[in-house]
């Protein structure tokens, strides 16, 4: 039987109907704005459900972003959305009859891994998101590992390097500091305020970075060397740690594919205890951008 | 009903038996040698625990350096004994005739920890052995997490630094490379050889400098504050990975107790997700020096 899986981010909404194997059978998008507050966002979310409504429905998963206590179905903080204290399950479950599991959107996406992506058959694997920030789901003997405050995956803010460059959180040097999309970017922009040579103009993003190192651009291909290298020691630290069977990377970044992916292989090398062997533990998504969807439909799936 | 423990190690074996409170009843000391070869330690191994033995025993439990598959009670690759693929779990088993659980050193005392120390009652924590290197034993619900190969908790090799000090490992700045034992006395041999001031002399190791820092030596306070600013470090990155309820820290160093609680308390508070709320999740151990005997008879307990 199919679920409802919806995603809410800070600037957009996806609510869709996903099936056992993981296939969107229905979608419905639409963009949010956080200032909108909360009770109207759960409005939102409540009618978008409606309109992908059809036959029989298992459950209704939802990932947000930030601290989520799952066990409630209550957002703790979400500093993307202003929200702190939101009880988005019991608010959806008195809306719709059904079981409503609300997790945060990195653990929604490990499930979704684990029940139809890259992860099936796994007991222990961890979801890496590399998009405008970095995070984790982590994935212990087939379950979600939350930790003692619903808190465990915040693997951005891992520091790999103390006199690095300084991170939305205070501190400098974290891995997402390095890594992130927003990251890769702002090194370009300020390489391009120095005067320094390159192809690219204007507002740049890490997609316009990445295409810019695909043409030959030196000093695009140089900020990404930079970012993998740093990418490969926090992937690397992972596997120290964790030892787990897969680290499928997901999230904006995974779609630069093998320019992101050989790179970081060749770094792990270097970083892991395993070496050569911690290699083809770490692969790409290949649940694309509609992982977020797909993930929360199967909390309940 | 008490357990016999085994703790072997690089340099010595202890023999032990320990009740259910982790109470040692008896003890037995031997130096080892690792040149002398598995087939002769096990059989040292068996003839010390007919010489602690003493009314009913429920079990044996044996820590070992190194990787060890838990499920075969085999030791893998232990390069402190230069030990690959010795069956000590079937060995033993087949002396006495009773269970036998055979792990690794930082797994039994974290479950030491979990059973009769500091992290009764929690559901995730993690055991920090600081010492001549620094290793972990990971118990998420209740269970020690091994990882897919048994190589779990190797957090001494988390990179913290890609241009720090030279590891064993072969990569530079990992937290073992900063934070051990090993690596402070290091540290300072190499600024008494350059002539630097200190009232420090001859051959030091991290307890000659810990008193040296505590006589006020400034050399010392320095060498310490930078060991201990990775540790935190360290520790910090493990909290945001985490979000465990407790990470005991033991091993060797932990004997300096505020002298090494008090700074890398501080330095959680910077580079831990939960700043003030974190510092009280991180503690000594109080099994003192008996962990790895507590620990293994804990692995039947």
């Amino acid at each position: 039987m199919p679920a409802v899986g919806v995603d809410l981010g800070g600037t957009k909404l996806a609510i869709g109907i996903v099936d056992e194997a993981g296939r969107i059978l229905k979608k419905h998008l639409e963009p949010t704005n956080p200032e909108e507050g909360s009770q109207a966002i759960l409005t939102r979310i409540s009618k978008g459900i409606e309109q992908v409504w059809q036959g029989d429905i298992k459950g209704i998963g939802i990932g947000c972003p930030g601290t989520v206590d799952a066990s409630r179905g209550e957002v703790i903080f979400a500093p993307n959305l202003g929200w702190r204290g939101v009880a988005v399950g019991p608010f959806i479950q008195g809306e719709f009859s059904l079981p409503v599991v609300v997790d945060n959107d990195a653990n929604a996406a490990a499930v979704g891994e684990l029940k139809v992506g890259g992860g099936q058959g796994c007991r222990n694997m961890i979801y890496l998101t590399v998009s405008t920030g970095i995070g984790a789901g982590i994935i212990i003997d087939g379950e979600i590992y939350r930790g003692f405050t619903f808190r465990a995956g915040e693997v951005g803010h891992m520091v790999l390097a103390p006199d690095g460059p300084l991170c939305s959180c205070g501190n400098r040097g974290c891995l997402e500091a390095f890594a992130s999309g927003t990251s890769i970017a702002k090194r370009a922009m300020e390489a391009m305020d120095k005067g320094l040579p390159t192809s690219m103009t204007g507002r740049v993003d890490a997609r316009m970075v990445a295409a810019a190192a695909r043409g030959g651009d030196l000093l695009a291909k140089d900020i990404l060397a930079w970012a993998f290298r740093y990418l490969s020691m926090g992937i690397g630290n992972l596997l120290n740690i964790f030892d787990p069977e897969l680290i499928i990377i997901g999230g904006g970044l995974s779609a630069m594919g093998d320019q992101l992916l050989i790179p970081v292989r060749e770094g792990i090398v270097q970083y892991a205890w395993l070496r050569e062997k911690a290699r083809e533990r770490v692969v790409l998504s290949k649940l694309g951008q509609d992982i977020g969807l797909i993930g929360a439909a199967s909390l309940v799936l």
